[in-house]
């Protein structure tokens, strides 16, 4: 499965800027994005949009949130750092915000 | 608002001992507790259960999530540590698991 292989580090180049909202983290092995919402309750929102993505794709953030901040965390552990399903699940959660 | 006093050290010690899976954390001025579930969609299920609590006492919580575990982290800022709504808080949250 292509999709768990670890991206090279001109792949991730590439597609990390196609992504100018994420930034790496971990030493390159994780994208990382912060939001500001309004309040909880749409940070909520966010995040429950956020976990059906997650759970369709079976691919889950690390998270945090505090009131109407939410940090977010991708990484594919099976490959030990980035893989292409997180550049698809950072582009797919950009997209609800678009 | 005697809600939003800050604890006292006796207070917290007290209040804590009814609370046994809750642990005390940045020196005293929050409490912490860590939750594993089967998997993502239990642990996001009872983070909306936790979010409906908070967003009804208008008291959100700090807390981290990653595929089945979950850390929730108290505090009351309007305090500067912990208050008697961390620990009521807190109660609740444990009412969802009992």
């Amino acid at each position: 499965m292509g999709s768990v292989e670890q991206l090279t580090q001109e792949e991730r180049d590439s597609w990390l800027r196609a992504l100018p909202d994420w930034s790496l983290a971990r030493d390159g092995d994780a994208i990382e994005r912060k939001f500001e919402f309004d309040d909880f309750s749409k940070a909520f929102a966010f995040m429950t949009r956020v976990a059906m993505i997650a759970e369709t794709r079976d691919h889950h953030p690390e998270w945090f949130n505090v009131y109407n901040r939410v940090e977010i965390t991708l990484t594919t552990h099976d490959a030990g750092g980035l893989s292409l399903r997180d550049v698809k699940m950072a582009r797919k959660i950009d997209a609800l915000l678009a």
